[in-house]
């Protein structure tokens, strides 16, 4: 068990001094309250000693050196808005929240990149991109909340993984701060390297348990030609997900492939009120962005696409005639969870089965079947295209919240197990936070414990970084 | 300094008994002189002690179980076509040749993937793929004699990296062996993973110093549309360089932008017994490789290719008409080296400089600077269009060889310090090996070295997997 110091007085004026007014909370407990909890539900939360809230890369530095000084967990926060509770201080000591670090230093037109602070809110980054002609790609479903800090730290997927890959895949270089104190450079303006090990790729998903990202420069991407969303209506779910691979192999240019089914859009519209077309017939939808360089290349396109749903058992497709239109199906795909907390409160997000496309039908199955099996109703969403699904149940009648917490999670370690025998993993874009921490100690081989084990000791040998996060319960390395 | 076991009778014959006839060599010195030496030269190399060939990854794991016993030193190796000594057994000891391991075991078209051995010949993947209606888009230069195991450990570039990124980017799941003989598989055939650190990444590009790829799960691409092959030809380097990032900024789908200067073209058309057009007049040429997606556009997409060189100076722009020019054009860029080492025996193929786009015009103006400084004749080839650069020195007349092989390290070593200073990396893909390494030593931080000597330790805590390579001097983690 790892003993940590407490803050005293003494270091708190440390901090403090390092900080400048209005850098720290220590005594507002309606303030440190909000630091204490995260997307996981406050159920997951723990409450912090004190939150800091440095305005540069050498108060963030400084920050460690103290904590490293005097063994003070540090737990590095982005937005907050994590499913896992990536961001809850788990063994209280200091937040150290990113939100003042939060400007767009460049864009860099000749590199394709932009240089980042950790608290940009990811769709400013989008936007600023935008306006400059480019598309910023990582694209979270709350990329309207989250943090680019967040996105690097738990490698955020989204809703265009499909066509441009995961937040991995768009970050180049990043500025760092160790466990120590110390700062280091990694990556740059260009893509290729091979001088060395790839500290930056191993850090990308590490959900701050390593080091805190400080400044990011990241790809940007040629703006897509012109794009139209498809809505396509199928009865039940079976006869959807054939149409999954048929329309990923297609050789078409597909930006997003996205599912969901008719609970999940129920609840949804009642929440957003608005309705999606023949929401009385549908047992599913998909979602397809399709992608072309002209007119009359994207409608050959959509016809196909359309074509392949229609010949798979889809009822209707609907091309989304205007903005608004295309707005409107992907407000509901957008707020999937809201709409199934306005159902129940207490409605889970943490789940993130992911697995070969191949296999997707028959997750599909195994998750209904589960479902059934423990008596539970659910929502779910998915990034289909990607094998990525999110089943969101909702809390049984009359359970505690103390006892759902723990039956979700267990739903979920059940589901889990079969996504791996299916030859996926547990998680493919929240990352596991300390909500399913037990699950994937259990999922990974000893050999392979002991290699993580070795990292975190080599990154962070007094475990202050982020501790009983991911591979690491409190107490033990 | 690390003392290692010799490799005794009793301990060859234990490797014998695991790796069956034709598994091991130990006294055929021709033979044995064959694994010496890499494509950095003979020079470079060092004999081993014996060289097994191991079948499947039991037998693999089982040197690697006996290497751990007695504390030898296992090099691992692919083609041999490295240009950094990576394969080279540096402190003697076993080379463990990956040659027998050569099966393409899978293309499985659904989730668009193939599964590898890592003896497999890159090109014969490429096929294989092609011949499923699928494109491998990991594509160095030496596609023909390297293995993609090789490329693996050197996170490997090539010709196609502007458009589909490096080998990283297609590595999407491995089995791998440790230093202690142990086994573990990372990844498989899904495009997103947040379940915990990404020990994959880590992997790619570490030069089989953490751990032996045993097979491969790599990520196909759907074959690309209608391409078309332009050259452009420039009087000076000047006016070249000035189009690349309008070409790569031009939103048009470049899959190549590949540079050869006037030296090199020379000596390597009178190797092959060739010529390009206008090479008398021509200080520079652009090879760019387009795409459309119809005959129309392609053309569209040319046209606007060759009005944005031409506008930047180029005298010609050529077309490539026929399958025959396109192979005529690219067959001089890929034999660069050979055409260099024709010239002279002693060419250097090792330098591999990489900097943000638009650092190239600099960069180049130091390397022609460099060059007279250091009294060198050089061809110049580079992946212009990703900011890597490959100067080709010749020796100078009456220099022996072995002054020359730390003559034009030294000659790097200086262009190195410049990519630094321009934003740069010391490799874009051919990697570290031990040629390199007391420069990569010298352009890391302390902090980051500690970290990656921790790293090392975790896999590897006997070090007796390719010492000598990359950080880590022999006799010294």
């Amino acid at each position: 068990m790892d003993t940590y110091g407490r803050l005293t007085e003494e270091i708190i004026e440390e901090l403090s001094s390092v900080l400048g007014p209005g850098g720290i909370i220590t005594d507002d407990r309606d303030l440190l309250e909000n630091y204490s909890w995260d997307q996981a539900g406050r159920i997951w939360g723990h409450m912090p000693e004190a939150v800091v809230r440095p305005g540069n890369t050498t108060q963030v530095s400084a920050v460690m050196k103290i904590a490293s000084r005097y063994r003070i967990p540090v737990t590095p926060r982005g937005a907050g808005s994590g499913l896992n509770g990536g961001a809850v201080p788990l063994a209280g000591g200091i937040v150290l929240s990113l939100e003042r670090m939060n400007a767009i230093l460049e864009i860099d037109p000749v590199n394709r990149v932009a240089v980042v602070e950790p608290g940009v809110v990811t769709n400013d980054l989008c936007r600023a991109a935008a306006e400059k002609g480019f598309l910023y790609a990582g694209y979270p479903m709350s990329t309207e909340t989250s943090y680019i800090g967040g996105n690097f730290a738990t490698n955020a997927g989204g809703g265009k993984v499909v066509r441009y890959g995961s937040t991995r895949r768009h970050i180049l270089g990043a500025e760092v701060v160790l466990a120590s104190g110390e700062i280091i450079e990694l990556g740059g303006r260009y893509r290729k390297d091979s001088w060395g090990y790839n500290i930056l790729q191993l850090l990308i998903g590490s959900e701050g348990t390593l080091a805190i990202a400080t400044k990011l420069t990241v790809n940007l991407e040629p703006k897509p030609g012109k794009t139209v969303n498809l809505l396509a209506c199928y009865p039940g779910i079976e006869k959807l997900v054939e149409s999954v691979s048929k329309v990923i192999g297609s050789g078409e240019k597909i930006i997003s492939c996205e599912f969901m089914d008719r609970n999940l859009v129920r609840y949804t519209t009642e929440y957003l009120g608005c309705r999606l077309p023949e929401q009385d017939r549908s047992g599913g939808y998909l979602i397809i962005q399709v992608e072309g360089d002209s007119e009359e290349q994207l409608e050959e396109s959509y016809e196909k696409i359309g074509n392949i749903c229609l010949s798979c058992g889809a009822f209707e497709v609907f091309v989304a005639e205007s903005r608004t239109d295309s707005a409107a199906m992907w407000n509901v795909r957008q707020n999937g969870l809201e709409g199934m907390r306005a159902r129940d409160p207490y409605a889970c997000g943490s789940g993130d089965l992911m697995v070969p496309l191949s296999a997707v039908p028959e997750m599909l199955r195994r998750i209904e079947a589960a479902g059934r099996e423990w008596g539970l109703e659910m929502g779910i969403i998915a990034h289909i295209g990607d094998g990525n699904i999110h089943p969101i149940p909702i809390k049984p009648e009359g359970m505690t919240p103390e006892k759902w917490a723990i039956y979700s999670e267990e739903f979920f370690e059940a589901l889990i197990k079969e996504a791996i025998k299916l030859g996926g993993v547990g998680s493919g874009e929240h990352g596991v936070g300390h909500v399913k921490q037990h699950i994937i100690t259990q999922s990974k081989s000893p050999a392979e414990l002991e290699l993580l084990r070795g990292i975190k000791r080599t990154f962070d040998p007094l475990n202050i970084l982020n501790p009983g996060k991911m591979f690491f319960p409190l107490g033990d390395r």
